[in-house]
């Protein structure tokens, strides 16, 4: 809940031991702190307009609406905006009753697989709340550490490579036009970003000095 | 790993206690069972084209490049569909060092809270094995939602409609913990607005008052 940014978590019956020990959350204090504890799930939803309840999917509750988390996740971040939504979850061990579930105006389903649909409360929740919080716009935002270097940058860095591969005795001259070619279509396949174009160049600088001053000692660069 | 059909679990000098705990893991034997011992993270993503380590993003990890769950997902979905990717998750208590985020190609953050970077791993792989295995199409769109009542004015309304049955020998006293629930259900499928629930209500009152003074005139209500 902390990690994703939900504040408001009510308990209804919480089982003691586990909640005191859950108390030490690194980071989560603000949440488990401000809990609020509610004898019946009526009360505890009271004043949310809608109530949601998350179910491994079993048969018996075929009677309730059930929705994927990515469609139901998108339902309720829309009403989330003018009203407030109960998620609910059911304890680790039997999940949410049918009287529970009574409550709800319909039922969430996390898609895991047909052959193992039950899954750990912590990590339903977390899954769900990822899903709540997470930013689909970001999926087309590539960072801009990854930009490309300019093609300036890679013609120096090739032609660098060019050039110490003739002094090493690499590049045979009657061949010499394919070769070059052939460097520079591998440092393009590099897919170098601009910074480290840089950092190359700087060590291939390095290794060319001390190829050339066989005798000399390195000069240490930073 | 089981919920979402993740099956080749790879352990780097695993802490032998946990690991012989998880293995109780109810549905989730086979993973495993079947999970691999290597000595180094080297070993561990020898035959992986594409390496992606996952981090609660530090500044240390400034150099590498960094990318959110919701992106970097496509990129991995895209290259596991003809080549081997490796997602690498650090212990519980220290993460991925410096070291091991060196085999990586890039680094993937959960779009965690400023606040609150830090999740627990369990956690942490739930939510990024979900981002890869859910199904974006699954998130269509539905008409917009109205504004629906408080669950407390459901409440309310199941509550008298309940009592109208129970006297009107609709509730067969065998059956009246399941027909409560049935009844719950049923409201709340009405997908009833604020003020409609209030229009229900009076409704319902009106013939229940009936119901329990057939003798008299009805009292007309407005």
């Amino acid at each position: 809940m902390s990690n994703f940014d939900f504040a408001q978590l009510r308990l209804v019956n919480p089982y003691d031991v586990a909640f005191r020990e859950a108390r030490s959350a690194v980071g989560a204090g603000h949440v488990l702190e401000s809990a609020q504890e509610f004898s019946t799930v009526a009360e505890a939803v009271e004043d949310c307009s809608l109530v949601v309840g998350t179910t491994s999917a079993g048969p018996r509750h075929i009677e309730h609406t059930m929705r994927r988390l990515e469609y139901g996740a998108r339902l309720i971040k829309r009403h989330a905006e003018t009203a407030r939504v109960a998620l609910l979850f059911g304890s680790e061990k039997f999940g949410l009753s049918n009287d529970d579930c009574s409550y709800c105006h319909w039922l969430l389903r996390i898609p895991t697989r047909e052959g193992h649909r039950s899954m750990n409360l912590g990590q339903s929740v977390a899954v769900c709340l990822y899903e709540l919080s997470r930013d689909s716009r970001a999926a087309r935002r590539e960072p801009a550490a990854t930009r490309l270097a300019p093609a300036g940058d890679l013609d120096r860095l090739a032609g660098l490579l060019i050039e110490m591969l003739g002094e090493s005795g690499y590049v045979n001259p009657r061949t010499r036009a394919s070769t070059v070619n052939k460097v520079r279509r591998l440092v393009r396949r590099l897919n170098i970003n601009g910074r480290d174009a840089e950092v190359w160049t700087g060590m291939l600088r390095q290794i060319q000095w001390q190829m050339q001053h066989p005798n000399e000692e390195p000069v240490e660069q930073t």
